[in-house]
């Protein structure tokens, strides 16, 4: 039996949907049911449960977006950094192994020497080197939490998007945003990011951190223009001149724009689907809200 | 009615006596009887009880020492962090003035140009600075999370000592290390530190920040020569050679070695005795375990 938390989120229904698919018997643990943030709660319900694996996609996000955070820092902080160490906690206490969702929204820019981040590299968007959102530096520090963690799978979400319209959506928000950064991104395709964690698992691959992005990456003007080609929406889109506006006029905090290295997923044998071609599959298949 | 959190704490026990020494009607709210840590149930619990005043005496230090915390992570950052940032919600919720016990040990030297630390400067031995132990970041992180809270002190205190011998007790633990680290410090003389930050409350001082340390500062040799000259322990002291020596053989994590400027609380008008004098009357008035 698989053991989903946080699956009411955007992460956590996308696995609901792939595990109801496969035909997986899982329990969407709601915290109404279970206060799963008690270590000694989930750990007598791991124990009686008999689970097989967790899968943790609960965390703090910030709505309608990473600005939230900076006004709930004690809730971000909470469910980002203190509860994946609780789970590491249970986890480790009635040796069930489990996998969290981490972010790639850590780094920023390219890896020094050029390409994408390796899941080896110190995050640079993080309290520690003083340089980021405070939403990323609770997952950096998250991922600190579980360093050296047993059984356990670390898996870096960034930027999710679908086929789906939806707030959460980043094509979704790249239309719906009255003006946009420019900037180069690794972005994971939401249904096959859940599928590659849960290959993770089902390949028994080795446990530890994996980017979990769609190979390649993408700028804020390929977006646009995939948008514009499929006939999704045809607006003109507007942009801002430069990172220094941006933060002037549309943000609080600053955000992660960075490139992740997916060549440790790709290497254990699962397969995404390159960036751009990602994308123009979503809007060949767009549903609207 | 004052409202005690932590109060079985080193430093909460210490206040215990404080109110009671002055007649000063107050609950100890002992976790068992409220998890306070839920805001809801802390505001609940204030609106009810008509509480006129909190003090948060709880946090999570790390037993024997700072080095427990690297462990603990999630435990410390609960403790530190998200703990005063529930409060504070919970205090601004029902509009009752509060104080949070924070800690000197979010700097480390000499502030730039000599002298002490002041309330105002940016910690530099926490995540932001990425030189700390995981206990200082944490301690670090709760400031933020209390930045610009409503009718709310924050008090440092640094390395508490006092005329009972403790395992808790700096100067107890001078005597008992097998070896020392030679280093210049600010120290809290344990029963003046809460009458300090009482009396921030009794005269009603602006809410803030304040250093609630003894004037002066005092070097660990000093500190060996004021216990010998007591007589309370007479041994040859031993110290490492250095920082690296010591950071080598006997810790996990640096410490937080620093000066903190304490002129916002004597211009405020509390005194708190200097100290190498305060030192002195503890081991003069010594009281053994």
């Amino acid at each position: 039996m698989i053991i989903l938390l946080g699956g009411s989120g955007y992460v956590g229904q996308a696995f609901q949907r792939l595990l109801t698919g496969l035909d997986v018997p899982f329990h969407n643990v709601a915290r109404k049911e279970l206060d799963y943030s008690e270590t000694h709660r989930l750990a007598d319900f791991l124990a009686e449960s008999g689970a097989s694996f967790v899968i943790n996609a609960a965390g703090y996000t910030g709505k309608p977006n990473v600005d939230a955070c900076e006004l709930h820092k004690a809730a971000c902080l909470f469910g980002n950094a203190v509860l994946p160490g609780r789970l590491r906690e249970a986890c480790e206490r009635t040796g069930t192994p489990w996998g969290h969702i981490s972010s790639g929204c850590i780094f920023s820019g390219e890896r020094p020497g050029g390409g994408g981040f390796r899941e080896e590299d110190e995050p640079n968007f993080s309290f520690r080197t003083n340089h980021c959102s405070f939403y990323s530096g609770t997952k950096a520090l998250g991922e600190e939490v579980l360093l050296g963690a047993q059984d356990c799978f670390v898996w870096r979400l960034r930027i999710p998007f679908s086929e789906v319209e939806s707030p959460r959506n980043y094509l979704t928000k790249v239309m719906r945003y009255a003006r946009l950064l420019e900037a180069a991104n690794s972005l994971s395709q939401l249904d096959e990011f859940v599928r590659a964690c849960f290959e993770c698992w089902q390949k028994r691959l080795p446990f530890g951190t994996y980017n979990v992005t769609n190979p390649g990456h993408v700028t804020t003007h390929e977006v646009v223009d995939l948008i514009r080609a499929s006939g999704v929406c045809t607006k003109e889109f507007e942009f801002f001149r430069d990172e220094d506006e941006f933060m002037r006029v549309a943000a609080k905090t600053p955000r992660s724009n960075c490139l992740l290295d997916t060549t440790k997923l790709q290497d254990a044998g699962i397969r995404m689907t390159e960036v751009h071609d990602a994308i123009a599959q979503s809007l060949r298949n767009w549903v609207r809200e």
